[in-house]
């Protein structure tokens, strides 16, 4: 009886292709399929898996996991690679990952295949996710192994009855989750090249968006967005909205010039409407609620969290450690923030909360002011102190106070 | 004789007050103006500190020395205390500083003085930056001393033939030069109202910008920009010329729930389009030349540099040191971005440079790829390698590799 | 009649003219008095409180939560204050500070008093931390604010009876608890004098430590000591039996010159001879069981946490989340150090865990190599690959991989 | 003509067979031995060489350069992997690459070759570091090639006339130079078994140490060591008579589980006689004349330059840019520094500096007291509000000033 492979298998051709590919290496394949929310029509990949010789097709709707324990994570940390990449297929992968490796687990496979080539980071996750999650695993990369170019692909594919994608000349390379969509390849590999519009899909271009705003009410506890517009939603739904109505005014485009964990430096293209909206709002109700000391320590977490998750470390125990710092600072992020959706911004107008730590009495420069102004001069004075010291022995030769 | 002191002069209520308080403790008063581009009618600063009874007035035109010296330092760290404000009066106060020192090293003062009150960061890098510079001199902070209500100090003003401004009644309290403007006070100290389109003056709201975009380019070499579209400038006047057009388009607006140094949160209102779009290019220019390595470690440097910066140690060893790296990683820093101005955005869209780290043959999909795919099989065994041994030593209560 | 105030109780001079002069200001005093390990003869220290006027007098035995919950945070977090303080009396104020808050609400007081004068530490991290229990509370510190010298200060204790010390020319000033002594003052203002043998006493001077070596094995479960020589023991007792026996080898000095918070370097002594043989032996058994990533992240954890702590914010929200972070690194810190301790040396020579992460067969160089190393070959060119590319771009002009 | 080859040549069985190896796969080899203060016999090196095959035999005295340019960097910022390891090979690998490479591109080689094995750091620090500076020179690591055992390299080496050292059945895997010397392998791979005297070289085991210690005094200027007990001597000099002077008491032992680069741990032993001397004394240098910003963020710089040593990115412009800071900070580190050298110990007894920031007047509870007590006050309440306004929210859901 043949060994079975649980294959990560998203319709394209890539994956078709490696089904057969598998099968000619003697193993029984399990396509699986994800949903972390890329409005794929899921029924159509599950039987397209079986039509290019899948032995077993299973489809699996992780959205609300997705959005729980992974977008969230992102959202809290504000992660952005390099300040700009929220992280999109980076925070997909160890979720299909885990996904995979549970199938592989009870189908009794001895291995799990994903899709990837050599040169990005997401075998590095897919791969280092697995071995984390299940050592005894043997980890395949068809489409790394096969090398083939683009012709010797399809010739394989019209060999063996596999379909040939309408849109194969397709210039980009597309992926897409509810934290947003990524695109690589084509015009884009010229970084003088402006993006054109057609590398786009969840926004709208700044030209199209609508002439009036769109006001929205988000509101927070623990950190996590529960309400939408006055009304209870999960994250999930408050992603998929917010990916529509951010969408329609074109907030959410980046274009980045990004260096890969594997050495070399790409360009991309991102959307993240709901992503970019959310991570805003978030920081905004950070900044009213965080004590100063945890506002400008945070940083520090949020940047390694992001590499690290970027890296394909999600499995490692630092992930979980810097979880602990996160999970501790949130517990008082709560009230709600208003945000001004309008030509491809998403601006925080207002936010209040009942743990806000802005105090009026102490900020005002009105009658009102109860902050002590003479304690500023023995703050000055100490604080300076250094700096004074360091000035008179350098300039004078001697401690001169 | 009376002994002299040295007062930073904007020519404003508070300062002209300070004049006639310092007469009163028994100074012969100089006063001081510092032009660092916020657009004031100098000649007439100049005349009124004599008319409200300075005895020698000064003004100097330090627009040159800020760009070059001070704005450029927080471009090239992309300097955003808390994600957010590019330090517009952080930056000219340690400059200020060592004018006022400087005319009273020269006049023989034995004072300087300034016009802030207790409670804000710029008492802190006045003070701090003054001792530094000559530890001898005094420090006197008149209307912290005086802790008059605006009552008293109009009457005070009323008393002592000091003209009252006719929009004494303006609710904001603004500060400018040429790296932006700041404004705090009155309807901004509920942090649930949007700011009024009466806070902003150097740009437009999104809704009065115009429907055509603005393209421009910026050329940098060793990291400072030296020519836009086509035309060397000083560093000055390009920032003169991206706070005409950025600010045409809305571009830099900034309202800022901040942590002071002196301890409290402050709601914060900034304009700042030069400083957006340029630390924007020159963020997308560094993403094109710096090796990955650098541009991670980098941000650690630029947080800390800003964090200096705000708290008032310029002048401290620490700066000088921040500095040493930082100018380490401009050198290769040059190149040309492209910039579309529109509906308040910065947007690069093209970026290119002689010492382009990116690429096209490493990053390519197509047949061109350089890129060696079976190397990641060998790397990411090893990246993973510690994330597996701890997995089989947990999972299985021994090393399973 | 009279408000309360509770006051830290040390017995010393200037804790018993404090009594007597909080009752000239009008107080009722309750004198308190913390055992956190300094050895004192806390009868006698309670009944002189009374003796010198005090309305009430408290013994707090609080050894055991100051090892639980402040010394084995320092321990778990390798906490050195620039590389060398321990965190000695750092780690004593907020509990001391906690446990008068607790007493100043048993007994209706309206103030908390402490003994410390203006220029150290420890007068912020006693206000900071009582401001954080009960802002209501306020805090007097009577040393400081009466400004007297030795003189005065004695004079006005033989005028009110309060019994002068004798050894009151003793030139050290001296603070102690389980976790070391603290010592400063007299002959150690000069930094280039060696420290005189009497300012020393829980440590032998290297010249007379024994000339046989101590070999001792610490368990720890969860990061935390729970057996001394295969005996459990509370976290207490280990801490005062290591004390002696490394004390008596004559570990654990320490000569500081060193940043206070308050602006100013001073000179300081430390013995802490159970601390920094504890420190030693978890760091060395996180060497063994901690997986690369955290190892290498959890040192700027370790630095924050011991800032944060030293600078007197204990009770800052950003505390708790460090201890978020630490103790998620923790969960697999068990097994075993041997120690030798022999001549101001605490030598790990052994250490072995149930979740070591060191594997001999990846390790070793002989044939039970299981070490793949060809997979060297794909990682060190992709780890290079940024420095090759830099190399290439700026030495040809071109790319040339 | 056959190819030329340089390699890094030791004189051991590795590299003198891979001589032959070389020369079988055609090329010709030159072989190249340098100098950074292993105490090799050189001259014995140099014609071995040329007995087992090479074509030419090149020595290179390179210990003033290594002393200079990498000692002393490593020296500054105060190097040590993990806490523990001063870097000692990781120092020398960068420059014995510049030198093949310089050889290399001399003699018209078209190739380098080292003889690390393929799960060491060696390895990487070779190959990224030659990549750097010629990257069209091939790397060629013969001992990871040919995959050999023990035995097989034997049998190779007779059937070659290549001398069998007679040291064959040593445990140990030696590297060392200046900086000091590194151990690994045989009982070492036990980390619960204690080093035996026999892994040990420099230094005497604190049973066999002086009665009597020895005292130093080391000048530095410019944060450079220039001056051994008043004795003007070069870098290099003061190295070589510290490794004898602290090796004889027993100074600088270490014994490290590592993570190595390439994701395992190992277990080495490290003797550093003159590196932890001087590591040592230069700190407390600092301690006394670095303004406590610049004490404070220096170790961050630290631990990366250190981290990007180890990681073999010498050539990085990171390395660079973090010199950059360095440099800046090391220019008032003047002074001298008082060691006590006994029983294992370093112990900075004493140091001054003509720009020393330790102030007597400030430090001192002496009436010569010059610091104002008062400005604490004022400093306390500042420095605490963040925590008190937090502590007032959330005891009592409103803001209590």
């Amino acid at each position: 009886m043949p060994q079975k492979v649980v294959l990560a298998y998203s319709g394209g051709l890539d994956t078709s292709v490696a089904i057969q590919w598998l099968k000619d290496q003697g193993y029984s394949v399990i396509a699986c399929c994800l949903d972390v929310g890329e409005g794929k029509d899921l029924d159509f990949v599950k039987s397209k898996a079986i039509q290019v010789g899948a032995e077993k097709s299973v489809v699996i709707d992780a959205k609300k996991e997705f959005a729980a324990e992974y977008a969230l994570v992102a959202l809290q940390s504000h992660a952005l690679y390099e300040g700009k990449y929220p992280l999109v297929s980076a925070l997909s992968r160890p979720l299909i990952a885990k996904k995979l490796v549970e199938v592989a687990e009870q189908e009794g496979a001895v291995a799990v295949a994903h899709g990837c080539t050599g040169k990005g980071n997401d075998q590095v996750r897919f791969e280092v996710s697995i071995k984390a999650l299940n050592p005894d695993l043997q980890v395949l990369a068809p489409v790394r192994e096969w090398g083939w170019s683009r012709e010797e692909e399809i010739d394989y594919a019209a060999k063996n009855n596999i379909p040939i994608p309408i849109d194969l000349d397709n210039p980009f390379s597309i992926d897409q989750n509810l934290w947003g969509r990524s695109n690589e390849c084509g015009v884009l590999e010229d970084p003088w090249a402006a993006p054109p519009e057609a590398a786009y899909d969840l926004t709208n271009g700044l030209e199209n968006t609508p002439d009036k705003p769109d006001y929205i009410e988000i509101e927070f506890e623990n950190g996590t967005p529960v309400k939408l517009n006055d009304q209870y939603l999960s994250l999930e739904e408050i992603i998929e909205q917010l990916n529509k109505v951010a969408g329609k005014h074109g907030v959410g485009r980046i274009d980045h010039i990004e260096n890969r964990l594997i050495g070399i430096k790409s360009r991309e293209v991102y959307e993240c409407p709901a992503a970019i909206t959310l991570i805003k709002a978030h920081k905004e109700l950070e900044d009213l609620t965080l004590v100063k000391e945890v506002a400008h320590f945070k940083p520090v977490i949020e940047q390694k969290l992001c590499e690290v998750i970027y890296n394909g470390l999600w499995f490692s125990p630092l992930t979980k450690a810097l979880q602990g710092f996160l999970a501790e600072t949130q517990k008082n992020v709560a009230g709600t923030v208003r945000v001004k959706l309008f030509k491809g911004h998403a601006i925080v107008e207002g936010r209040k909360s009942p743990y806000s730590l802005y105090n009026e009495k102490l900020a005002t420069y009105t009658t009102e002011d109860a902050f002590n102004h003479q304690s500023s001069v023995g703050f000055i004075e100490l604080w300076g102190l250094p700096t004074a010291v360091h000035s008179a022995v350098h300039q004078k030769g001697k401690v001169n106070v």
